[in-house]
């Protein structure tokens, strides 16, 4: 378990690692689209291999897990829907209307995420609407993880942008019955979702 | 469209790509385990956006989708769930036993996959299983796309070492009825799948 940090801490620590991330998000994209000679690949690795020597001097040895500031705001960095650090994250900025029991998340999709040509991966799209619904079921504190979920693709993925919205049909204690699509840049349904996501029973 | 390249280039292609694209995934994996002073993460950034601009000096427009050799070998190099030059792929090594239906992938999988502290991602184990399944219904030329996807998570998915498993239930005419689950080091079931999976049909 890792002691809480300061807000202050946390936003010094955020205002260095997001431009890192970032920037490694772009070095993800080029990897796969660079047309360069094998000579500049491998002064490319080279570069690579010596961050990640710099960056390893010192390793927690654990995944992030999610750590909280001391005025109890969680920081879920090494997600991989959501995480600041992890650049395989587009990363889903989750906007919660907890009130309506809704969720909605803009994002761009580039070459990374792609699965058939051009396409969004469907494992991808079921990655993002997972998240999405289960962002419905979270309370502070009280985590909700995926019981069931059914995806149904109604129309392709286009890579590019995309909205993912979620909404709570209905809720039985500690399990929430929600539901969501993927939309185009156009506001085409292209998947839809339904799942029942649990918030296990705290010990007393 | 991109024209076919000769098997000795993919070879060659992938000889320095593939040793890139696993420093990558090493670089992700510390992003967000370091625990390094801001001073050498802004080091860090530096080489990282000097390795972006080296391979960024020559890029395809396009994702990279997918590519042929000139004997018919598919290259699915940019595929976020098995993508030789895709960081965000675990990469799964899916093999696959076409005259008994069935798929097969050992995998092990880091802190960039993590959901839950310490588990994998829901949307994850989504991802692996669509593609899994998926693969039982791929025929050469033929890929096959997702109609729908139902999970039910049985138990939590530890980071670590896990296998998926995949089979055809049973088929009809361009639909594909596959099954499968993701097992945990310890051979235990942690999430089912079930899926139909269509080729759509080519213009004659």
């Amino acid at each position: 378990m890792n002691e809480p940090i300061t807000p202050e801490d946390a936003q010094r620590s955020a205002s260095v690692f997001e431009p890192l991330t970032r920037s490694l998000r772009e070095l993800i994209d080029v990897t796969i689209r660079s047309q360069v000679n094998a000579a500049d690949v491998r002064k490319a690795r080279a570069l690579i291999d010596e961050a990640r020597e710099l960056l390893g001097a010192r390793l927690d040895s654990n995944p992030f897990g999610v750590r909280f500031t001391t005025d109890g705001q969680a920081l879920p960095w090494g997600n991989v829907a959501i995480g600041m650090r992890n650049a395989l994250a587009p990363p889903l900025h989750v906007r919660r209307d907890e009130e309506a029991g809704r969720a909605t998340a803009d994002l761009v999709l580039g070459a990374a995420y792609e699965g058939p040509p051009g396409q969004v991966h469907g494992g991808m799209c079921a990655l993002i609407l997972d998240h999405l619904l289960g962002a419905t079921a979270h309370r502070r504190d009280e985590p909700a993880f995926t019981g069931t979920l059914t995806l149904r693709y109604v129309a392709p993925t286009p890579l590019g942008r995309l909205r993912a919205e979620s909404w709570v049909e209905r809720e039985d204690g500690g399990k929430t019955f929600a539901a969501g699509h993927l939309l185009d840049e156009k506001g085409r349904i292209t998947v839809q979702a339904e799942g029942i996501f649990i918030r296990p029973k705290r010990p007393a």
